[in-house]
């Protein structure tokens, strides 16, 4: 961290600064210029982040340049992390699918959903059973039901479930029954479910905020990886903004972005991301092709008559083309890493 | 809700479409014109808000008329609701100011504090004793030691207190010491907890999301309306943008659009909503003449030493010189009443 | 401005980037501590503002700390620049409303409206002639019909005029009419239009960008402000978010936030801020206690009728009304001056 | 359009709505249920896109079903625009690149730079002449000296010219020089501009404005349309959001979406959609996968010392890398189309 003082900031008001900086045990070096003198900080500033550095007199600016998050970062943790759920390893350079339905409607529906999902090529099934709705008076999920539903159905298709957990109370009974413990956009700043759910071990789905920064993002990870032994899969899935030609702004740029600075693999929902089914398969092939770990994706056996999210989940027939498309950029990403 | 079918949609597509919707055991009055279909839903069209019109086909646009919210609506409640704090009326015509510092740090500070805020006229005691940090390394808040103090230091000064419960474990305890719950910018839609506090029938103060819309904002209050006796206090706190020149841009026309369309009572946070020390008072000024019923500041004896938000923070004097004008304007208002 | 070196950044490596920096005839001082070497250059870096620092090897961050303004900002100008519109004075003190329809739609509608505008206070007419309309299929604006009527309109009742030019090629034309000419918001970064319009001498409302930020609105006054002998007036407009239960976002902390950075006089615009004609009064009297030196409204004689904006405009009775608020509020600011 | 009136409204509300809408020449079908009267009004809406039906008692809401555009509608014209600059087609289903620096610095620069655009695939040559810049102080471009260097570089390379205009004045000047012209983000609204360029029967690269919706940059392209024999090639260069990590947020979906709703052909442009150099090949290759007719990058000799946006171009290796890994997106492209 540098401070910056202003141009004809006295002694006093300089060794004030040094003052508090050096009681957090931290060394300064003043560098004392012509005009202007710049104090750099030395050692782990994570602890004087909360120190309000512009209330003092004859402050300009203080500017970090180091991270707030460490355990998620790359610095810290050069090479990629392969998450391994269980067997499927994501982050290890292919690319992975998780498809299912926004609700677990019933045994029959998220059977039918598992059969589309696997003849596909997913080898995740996802599905909402505790969902977090704008109205109260919106459908809230099956709960407990709806998770032994979802179990039933991806063992059956030998398949890996991963699906929402909304609450600390709920994570050992969630936790019982999926393989990944997805946070929800909503959730992305819930300090104590994120460390709560970072005791469990299980790996996190970790989806960005709704007005999620990057920073944010990171640092949210940074609660789960400080927490306990969970690694994260960060999943982007568009952004608010004042766009609303689609439900949100997919932000594709965070997977090149993320892989920069995180070593946790990342990847893409182009169903939340753009909201409108016609999409999402562009968008999917877009993922892959912006070298994404992998995609999350809403499919239904009748998406007009799903109870939430039809309009933008994938029938049987759109699903396999787009997965087929997938699987041709997937070929074609293989083939630009051996240039 | 209003469902407008395409030019040349089909009797067999309308007809599905109607079908949907009795099934839901609402009434349908189709409009045939001569180019346009038009559906007419009659009815609580809250149990339909999930029906994904958009991917039937035939469909053009899905139009709805009446909000998802009920309880919290100023059409189902004309008249204003004066939250009772234990004796202290919000809602009532008068502006009630909240100060004090962002963090509780210690007996002797919140007690100072307490002296400053009731000095300028302040009848209720802020600070946070859990704190939503982005970083797990800043300073997270003193926990239920805090609590303690905050109740002490207000009680010796004859004040309420108000501060956030971030979790529903910690619902009881912070009941306990304090007389108003406050829901975080970040726990706007964290659903579970709002629909726990609404059975404490303590007054929940409940801050705008960083990019909560209108809309999502006055859903959230339904859930705690929804699910208890408690009454919302809303507070504007600025939202999310690309404007970074202050931490965030403060929607004070949000003021007068709440109280268009809810009963509840709504309060300004300039300090959040700005971010900037020497903004707050100009902006308190504008929350008075914008119609608030109150307004929620940070204040602090020392803001260069806050362990957090020092840079948003008044001191005594600014403070002082604030609640004088605040109060001059406050008058105007009631001068402008009686018109 | 100051170029922070990365740890470990080599002799070679710095030695570029002072090269690079005394080649644009500027002076750097090289602060070597123990592991970070910090350069401060000085002098007016406004001349280098193009280097991408960013792209040197061995550069961390470079961070500017003066800006890239200079005429308009108060650092420069420490007092209040009052402009004086033939007469009228902005930005002195005192309160000054400008109010009139959207567009000018004939001499009738523009003369009744400049009646109404005068019995409420207003000292100048507002109105287009040119308007810059989303659709090329919408109502474009009168011209030099409409720039006519508006100057009898306000001849008529000794009113000034305010109107938009949106093209250089018409700047004479509407010069000749006009007493102030506006920037419309859509225009705030056509830089060859701001430089135009600076050259004629006459004071120009610059409304704020679309998306725009505090510094480009700033940077843009400087287009105007070094063109010529033209004075700036601010002109917040409100700024697009994903907010859409109001037209625009209506950022009044832009009011003191401007006072504080420039010495040009800034104006209000509940109107567009809000785009709901019921927003609009409690509006107005929030931007008389954020500080404005005054505010442009939308009145119509007839809103349901107006060609344009109808929405957000007030008719005689609300508008009068309204005027009768903004003053109560006006007397209780010289109160809080006196203070 | 649809006109739904409040319940309860009366014959008289109605009649009046009805009466204002046929004055305008269009019919009216009165749909009147049980509760709601719905009204259809039959014809081109898009003269009566102005009135303020919100303003009229009686009522709720006023719905457009139809869009403001029309010749730039894929609705009007439902098989791809291929567009023809001189003999290059741009939406014929190939992919094309345009390459270069932001700036033209010099000759020898842009031949440098031509050379290298060549050597990696490129067909047309960006560079600018006329630079939009923010600060009064920034370069501002080499103007005509720099038109008559790229056109010189382009020719000898057998290539293309695009560059930006600025001004209605400059219009024939860069006509002569240049194939494409480039309307910048900042005008995408500067509609004199737009009708202007719109006369020249030259291809017109229509970038995306800062805050630009969906809607207005199709209403955009209809003023280019509607003036003249021009083709609109959009451009999608990111948009202006709350993130700060990327210099703009890409949005990649506007793609398939444009390509969905219009039939004009659109490019990316994945150097301003992240303003970070090494995102460029990454977000440049998932331009190829949503389905881009091309994309249009900055490349430079030497990046740290260009005179502008250094920090977001590719030097020739980084270049010609990301050409070959853009070619065999390109190929698996072919593939998925021929599934």
């Amino acid at each position: 961290m540098i401070v910056i003082m202003k141009l004809g900031a006295t002694s006093e008001q300089i060794n004030q600064v040094v003052k508090r900086i050096e009681e957090s045990d931290l060394e300064v070096q003043v560098n004392t210029g012509e005009e202007q003198v710049v104090l750099g900080i030395k050692g782990d500033t994570r602890n004087i982040q909360d120190i309000a550095f512009n209330s003092y007199e004859g402050v300009d600016k203080a500017v970090r340049i180091t991270n707030t998050y460490k355990l998620s970062s790359r610095e810290f943790h050069p090479d990629n992390t392969v998450v391994d759920v269980d067997g499927l390893k994501i982050g290890d350079g292919s690319f992975i699918t998780m498809a299912g339905p926004c609700s677990i409607e019933g045994l029959d529906q998220i059977r039918e959903t598992a059969r589309m999902a696997k003849a596909g090529g997913a080898s995740v099934l996802r599905g909402g059973a505790f969902k977090p709705r704008t109205s109260p008076y919106a459908f809230q999920g099956l709960e407990e039901e709806g998770l032994k539903y979802i179990r039933q159905a991806a063992d059956e298709f030998d398949m890996k479930v991963i699906t929402e957990v909304m609450d600390e109370a709920h994570i050992d009974m969630v936790a019982e029954y999926s393989d990944i413990l997805q946070i929800g956009a909503r959730n992305m700043q819930n300090y104590k479910l994120l460390s709560a759910v970072g005791q469990t071990g299980k790996p996190i789905g970790l989806k960005r905020g709704i007005a999620g920064t990057i920073d944010e993002w990171l640092n949210a990870a940074e609660y789960i990886a400080v927490s306990g032994k969970s690694d994260v899969i960060f999943i982007e899935r568009g952004i608010r903004t004042y766009e609303t030609a689609t439900r949100n702004t997919f932000d594709l740029s965070a997977i090149p972005l993320i892989k920069k600075l995180s070593h946790f693999p990342i990847i893409a929902d182009p169903s939340h991301g753009t909201g409108v089914w016609d999409l999402v398969t562009p968008m999917a092939r877009a993922s892959v092709a912006a070298g994404a770990d992998g995609m999350i994706v809403e499919i239904h056996p009748d998406p007009a008559n799903a109870w939430s999210d039809g309009q933008q989940s994938l029938n049987e027939k759109t699903y396999l083309r787009m997965m087929d498309e997938v699987n041709v950029l997937v070929k074609a990403m293989e083939e630009i890493k051996s240039l």
